[in-house]
């Protein structure tokens, strides 16, 4: 199929920046003998996995069981979810165990013991991590807290759990306001983790793995000591908001939306038949806050900062020309760089892969795979 | 299946309070003589239309095509875009005239011209009414134009084109302030459209249906003289929102989201497993602007203010607890309150419809259908 004949919205992924940015990432984890193991929350497809582990990829991170469940039907080999499964599922994580390679976080003693008394029952192990708080304030223990080696060493001791190491995710690097904060996230998330390790090791717990992760500080990350896997997921599309972080350029960007005008209600307002079903609601994060919902793209793919995506309902753009007036008419096709390129996959059963004016569709097989 | 089976999140219709809103909605516009076309944005459900035309709804809106198609297949026998649907389209128009009872609005001479080319072409008519902009300042025309009229008569005077009449959109009726101002744009629709049906009249042009519709002022609108048809779309679940909005009570409120406590990092923060996959990250609208990304509820279904849904994550909710701490551990359950109930429905592939503490899957048989 061609460009051209694609109803709209629809989300493309130029696949030699896809694979160039995979290339570059790959490198740059092989150069500090740092396996690399991406999050498959940006792309949700067994296919870009595998262009993933063809340049390296040691395996993969899912977000949740149900995207697991999709990668393990497809093959994939080796599958960690850093997120704090529920043991209600240990019937889905003990079917799992038999077709791959599973581990998951756990960050709190209740569910550890939980897990551990799940899985002695059913007369199986699963690797398990302890989820590290770098900063982020989400998930993970307190690193400074008292009993945070003693918390890490019982989940070390319990049956039925075998204990790999310590994950972190430095997820407050995406608010970060310039390049030297983001590179002193960084240092703190490696520094963290070096001291919360060689206390473990004084008291004799063993961490074989060490795993970070996360795509706007990777290129500081990459540089650190300490970690033995690292996890970005963004990287392989990127976005209007890793650019707004010096992650990436306009010219990295693999994913953008098309869409079509649909109406020129006023000279200096034009209507995208894409709303927030398509481009979400996310606003940019970056060292300079960038407005609206999206950056307009040119025919040579340049930014067209006279258009600001002002406002989203779910089906519409409102888009305003920020100097009194725009060319574009109804029917004018338009190219959208996303502010956040995670969340369009997710709202789509396939996007297109572009290959110069040709595009093949691609499924997104773990779309909506949320429990 | 039970609640307590379900895995989560997962999206819950209290089909009882639904079928009431459903209820309340068609008797007020019977009252007044007006037609009740539901958008079914916020249920993309043809079983849930079906209850709507049990009560007295004549027809539905669609946003997409797309949705109109999975509708038609279903046996919807009207269904309305109120949306400007690009010529491109014309194909699948001509296709669903085989099926259905199909109109959709123009608000740009250019566009009506293309649909009147395209279905001379085809040897066919469609209906279509001409949006009017009546304050939301995102689709159609400005009633105050000079051409506002020219431009009315000009469409229904074109061949393959029946024009039916004139259809608003109060959308800025989510920014009101104060139930006063609600009150105000309600008339100040009506008395709009009132205004415009007879310069178009006094002109010769024929006005066979004046469309408006919205959730928040349909209690203002309902009352006004001179629609002919109302298309409240959010009315069948509510939300946070339109509870802010004074259009809903808690108690009327049929959407939730349940979700699983993962992790309790702190005794002010617990984690819910239930995202801005789930939740969306769009925020509350209303008179007083409420904070964060739902309501957490307990188990009575009364709001606990003691929780603030501070963040969202894809899979996670960061949720503080404003008085220091919470009793909620991991594994507990919540329900929660979603700011924007439609896009919620959007998420997901099936909704549990729950009647007591029996549940039921619905397909979302439109999700998706974004073109």
């Amino acid at each position: 199929m061609t460009l051209d004949s694609l109803r709209t919205p629809a989300v493309l992924i130029d696949k030699a920046r896809a694979l160039r940015n995979l290339d570059r990432m790959q490198a740059a984890a092989n150069a500090r003998g740092i396996r690399l193991r991406p999050h498959s929350k940006t792309h949700k497809s067994p296919v870009v996995a595998r262009w993933q582990f063809e340049r390296g990829a040691t395996g993969i991170c899912c977000a949740k069981l149900g995207e697991a469940e999709v990668f393990a039907a497809a093959g994939t080999a080796d599958i960690r979810l850093p997120y704090p499964i529920n043991p209600s599922n240990a019937d889905r994580v003990i079917a799992l165990l038999d077709r791959t390679r599973l581990s998951f976080i756990v960050d709190h003693p209740a569910v550890a013991r939980q897990w551990s008394e799940a899985m002695t029952r059913a007369g199986r192990t699963v690797e398990v991590l302890v989820k590290v708080d770098v900063g982020f304030h989400r998930c993970g223990i307190d690193p400074s807290a008292a009993d945070a080696v003693g918390m890490i060493g019982t989940v070390a001791g319990l049956p039925g759990l075998n204990f790999r190491g310590l994950l972190s995710h430095a997820g407050h690097a995406y608010h970060a306001h310039s390049e030297e904060e983001l590179r002193q996230m960084a240092e703190g998330e490696a520094a963290t983790l070096r001291d919360l390790v060689a206390r473990c090791r004084r008291a004799g717990v063993t961490i074989d793995e060490v795993s970070a992760g996360a795509t706007p500080p990777a290129r500081f990350s990459l540089q650190q000591d300490g970690f033995t896997e690292y996890r970005p997921g963004n990287y392989v599309y990127f976005d209007r908001t890793q650019m707004a972080l010096g992650a990436a350029t306009l010219d990295d960007c693999a994913l953008t939306v098309l869409a079509t005008v649909v109406s020129k209600p006023a000279k200096d307002r034009v209507i995208f038949d894409s709303g927030s079903k398509t481009l979400t609601n996310d606003g940019a994060r970056g060292f300079t806050p960038a407005l609206g919902y999206g950056l307009v793209l040119r025919d040579d793919m340049t930014a067209d900062t006279n258009l600001l995506i002002e406002r989203l309902s779910e089906e519409h753009a409102t888009v305003k020309a920020l100097n009194g007036s725009t060319n574009l008419e109804p029917g004018d096709r338009v190219r959208i760089l996303p502010n956040h390129s995670c969340v369009v996959s997710n709202l789509v059963d396939q996007v297109w892969v572009l290959d110069g004016d040709l595009v093949e569709p691609l499924e997104i097989a773990a779309r909506g795979r949320i429990t």
